[in-house]
């Protein structure tokens, strides 16, 4: 059975899923860079980044690197995408990520602007679903096929909708252990024990706390 | 220096240092037990509780240890003292904790209505102080003398308005792996690194985070 899951993804001890103002020079917003610590030195991600054989193996280094484990297609919120707001003035803002996007699939980007397909190096191409977001995890799921799974990269605002729909089988969250203040929050104003949500596994590296949050029903 | 402090304050992964519906029942809201997990099994804890030589050692019940070592006075709100609301019917509610209350020493209880003090065996004395948070870390200062520490017991509000006003030195903070859904917010709507606050070390057990959050002037 395939998944829709969140992976990897990072909040504050206060609940932030990315600081406050966005922008090009700040991609995850003030202080936000913070929140990632856990990732940086690992041996996946300095691999992603072309640097082979080096960085820390371990917990954190297994969660990133099954972050990344048999995804099949992406949905990202226009934010995340990129800092661009409203209609889009042209085509050229293509995501933070460079020609090529650590992504590798069909990437849905969920706007209320229509866009066309960007087809990117590696196997990367930017879909954008001016349809909701029931429309892009329908496009997602046939995009990803039937072995694969659907992964919501973020952000905050994105995985708080499809979770208020009850639409994410699984989510594995990383607390680091600072202090943001102001930003996006990910779990401010969600019940998630009403929702169906409950904490299944859980683990701490010196970085951060990992944990598992599955929809029991 | 002496600090005031907070210690083996617990909070879900959601943000919450209690369950919703406190009553006589559940002193500490609904699923506020599983707050705290990481304390019931600790040494110090069950020694506490009259069962000598048995439970855990390691972080957690270190964390429980420190958290009792030093303090030469407690403040605490209303509705950690009890489920009483309003005025005081009478004099005989005196604490959820029996007899021999744990504290060992002054304890000042905010409230807007005034009641004499109350002895209890083993050095716990219940004050009333009616004119608010400094009056009560004024007098609780005085009571712990120039070498102890004040401990702020909680709840959630109370250890909220402390930190707004800048009053706390330092907090110990347990983040325990469960989410509540909804509650008492510990850190919701305060922007700590604004108020001087950051995390200055975190160790984890199988059991919960540790923070130790620190204002830094």
């Amino acid at each position: 059975m395939t998944k829709v899951r969140v992976a990897g993804f990072s909040i504050s001890l206060d609940g932030f899923g990315a600081g406050p103002d966005q922008s090009l020079e700040d991609p995850l917003g003030r202080g936000g860079e913070d929140l990632h610590q856990w990732v940086f030195p690992t041996r996946t991600f300095r691999t992603i980044h072309g640097e082979e054989g080096v960085g820390t193996t371990g917990l954190d280094d297994n969660f990133v690197r099954r972050s990344f484990d048999n995804v099949g297609a992406w949905i990202l919120g226009r934010n995340m995408f990129g800092p661009v707001r409203g209609p889009w003035p042209d085509e050229s803002w293509k995501g933070w990520w460079g020609d090529n996007p650590p992504y590798h699939a069909p990437v849905f980007v969920l706007t209320h602007h229509a866009r066309p397909p960007v087809e990117m190096e590696g196997g990367t191409i930017f879909h954008f679903v001016t349809g909701g977001i029931e429309e892009a995890l329908d496009r997602a799921r046939a995009a990803a096929g039937e072995a694969a799974d659907v992964r919501i990269g973020g952000g905050a605002a994105t995985i708080r909708q499809y979770l208020q729909t009850r639409l994410i089988d699984e989510l594995h969250i990383a607390i680091s252990p600072v202090l943001l203040g102001e930003g996006e929050p990910l779990f401010a104003g969600l019940d998630l024990p009403a929702l169906g949500y409950q904490v299944t596994a859980h683990a701490a590296s010196e970085a951060a706390t990992h944990v598992i949050v599955t929809r029991s029903d």
